[in-house]
């Protein structure tokens, strides 16, 4: 035991909004219980919010409007609950150099700035914690960081966005279309008045770009990740799914890709898919957050828990503030970043993924073998057919094998502007099956 | 950065089977890349096995018969996977009084030894790591120790054995018997030769006073375990299930259960239980493990991965060989445990559980009344009961609400004395709904 055992570890508070006032709940009303675990009690020295006349529920000798001086002063470890990048990347860094450990939910400043952040914070061997970032209280950072530390993890696909996954949801069971799904999620809470970070797939992306980054030992930044939001899945998207036994979700997909002649590369992407229903991830309903990894000698595991809320989010944050404290206890570190593997990123272009092409065709004899050779003179080969008739339209659903995500688009590029395709119905990645 | 950096982590193997084997080989060819992780060379220094000539697989020189001389010499690290009581805790104590971490996946051992085996470890500030004894390659324990230190958890409820899983996943599917599926996972290799530990719950038994003791920071031991294997789970009880939309699973559960004078204790049990099919843990088939985990913050988590096996062992063995690796480069240590809680563990007697109970009666009037009445006399809560006529015999199927467990057993003690009652057809605990 080090000498510092029993002293009270200083915590600072930056934001006290919903997942802050949270926080600054738990540390109070559990401060005894959370001091037995820690070995020293946790001190909440200060918290810097923007207003401090509009926190009449918090103590006011606590609140303070001057974050930067907050951080300079005599506290351990600051606490940081106000995403965006600025001012919170400066704050950080200030504290980080200073050695006070940092706990963060900030999933955008870590999916740009993580390389300076973890620089800073090995210069001084101070902590930086983050696992609210992705999947709020669900236990997924630690693992993939130190469970996982001694396996090759080669692939990581979750459900990381519960707003775009209860749409997504409400749209299967209700049939209706994507932008008055997205207006009753907001009447009722589901969705931000500016749902764009969600819906059109940034916040999922920065996660991605998380999770990556600490799966596969490399630096991946939000500006290297592929995204497609949901704004594009039609009723005609989940019906298509739905008959073929599937049902549409948008995933961050982080995959280890081999090339041919054995260069290794991540791909690291977020877009709605077409998953089988039996796959685990598709029972994953409403706002709930779930995220399946496969690794070489671990194989499939999968965690699921809410993504989000004050509660789970402050969870996933007083676990972190445990974590540090008892660091800070002993005079010991967690564990670093470790970014020595340097993958290239690939791009979406040469990705090999999976389509699945539902189209409206002439009902005239020859018309497979005519989309047929379309995929063929690409270089994409076809896994199923189905061929339904309608009246003076048949109806083609056609599912690939893995191709280039470049040729697999001008693939349906060119289907698209055939004669005898009357509609192309449905286009989607397929995830989840062999 | 201490001084150590770069000197290789020496790391002695005591027992090299299934799951030792892979151990070793992943040690030897993810070297450069657990190197990398751990910021110093993992070096195998030796591999202690019972017969060395049986072992033609492994290089000669690190092999050998003598344990002790192996976790007496210069290593910094004994992976245990011998499994038994003794000889591992004469070896892991004297690795731990010598300040060498430990990594074991010794279930039996840590249920029965663990306060002595982290007094041991506290008193030199040795490491004393053990995912891989629960679960298998889901990463169970860092979660519930690490990320969920700021929570408080107040359920942890899984499926951790796979054998048993396989047995009732099989008996739900072919309608089989116990004895009948039994001998067929023998035949398939699911089952060992002698499934004792499995099939009467020891093996899930020594797992719950794992995650009980880390769940609640407190102390629970194989002995403090109320179990019951599936050996008494009969086709009438999977047939009862499926008619009232529920599957048979054995539990390993670990609860806080707070008395009506508010004092506080747990309640640690394994046996099989009803379970609707709706929830999480009824779709887990075979051999695989998923633990759910309810905390006041976090909500409710799951974890789903393989519990058993050569890899998915090996996988969790490794991760916390690179923690503790990572704790010696920096000369830090990885949490303590803590079982400050103290709590008391709840008598099964004084439990409350809910039980499904499934009788053929008389079909004769007021049946039903003279059954009701037996309940109501123990101070049982009836919550649904479902009443059919079959010829000269009715059914009665009846769902309590929660009870003392002992209540629950006498009534159904006294109703199968019943003159009315021709049969008890099945009689099960019921859990996962309100």
């Amino acid at each position: 035991m080090s000498a510092r055992a029993g002293r009270p570890i200083k915590v600072a508070l930056l934001g006290c909004g919903t997942v802050g006032g949270e926080v600054a709940r738990l540390l109070t009303e559990q401060a005894g219980e959370l001091a037995a675990r820690v070995g020293a009690p946790l001190e909440l020295a200060g918290i810097a919010v923007r207003r401090p006349d509009k926190h009449p529920e918090l103590p006011p000798e606590l609140l303070t409007s001057d974050a930067t001086a907050l951080v300079e002063s005599d506290v351990d470890v600051v606490v940081e609950l106000i995403g965006g990048i600025e001012p919170a990347r400066t704050w950080l860094l200030a504290a980080l150099r200073a050695g006070k450990s940092v706990v963060t939910a900030n999933k955008a400043l870590l999916a740009e700035h993580s390389a300076e952040l973890s620089e800073a914070a090995d210069a001084t061997g101070a902590d930086l914690y983050f696992e609210a970032s992705v999947a709020g209280a669900i236990p997924l950072l630690r693992p993939l960081r130190e469970s996982l530390a001694g396996d090759r993890i080669t692939r990581v696909m979750g459900i990381v966005n519960g707003t775009t996954n209860y749409i997504l949801s409400a749209m299967d069971s209700t049939g209706a279309g994507y932008a008055e799904t997205l207006d009753e999620a907001s009447r009722l809470g589901y969705a931000e008045a500016d749902p764009t970070a969600d819906v059109d797939g940034y916040d999922a992306a920065s996660k991605a770009a998380i999770l990556a980054s600490l799966a596969f030992h490399t630096r991946v930044t939000a500006a290297d990740v592929h995204r497609e939001g949901i704004a594009g899945v039609s009723a005609s998207d989940i019906v298509a799914a739905k008959v073929l036994g599937r049902t549409v979700k948008l995933l961050a997909i982080c995959e280890r890709v081999t090339s041919a002649d054995g260069t290794e590369s991540v791909s690291v992407r977020v877009h709605p898919v077409m998953l089988p229903r039996t796959h685990q991830l598709s029972g994953v309903g409403g706002a709930f957050n779930a995220v399946y990894v496969e690794a070489d000698a671990a194989g499939e595991l999968m965690f699921y828990g809410q993504g989000a809320g004050g509660a789970p989010t402050a969870s996933a944050v007083l676990g972190d503030l445990v974590a540090v404290a008892r660091n800070q206890v002993v005079s010991g570190r967690g564990p670093r970043e470790s970014a020595h593997a340097a993958l290239p990123v690939r791009p979406m272009g040469q990705t090999p993924t999976r389509y699945h092409v539902s189209l409206d065709v002439a009902d005239v004899p020859g018309v497979l073998a005519q989309v047929a050779q379309v995929f063929a003179a690409h270089d994409v080969s076809i896994a199923t057919v189905r061929q339904r008739d309608r009246h003076s339209t048949a109806s083609l659903v056609i599912v690939t094998h893995l191709a280039k995500d470049a040729a697999l688009q001008s693939t349906v590029d060119e289907i698209g502007k055939m004669d005898v395709v009357r509609e192309v119905v449905s286009v989607m990645r397929v995830e989840g099956e062999d």
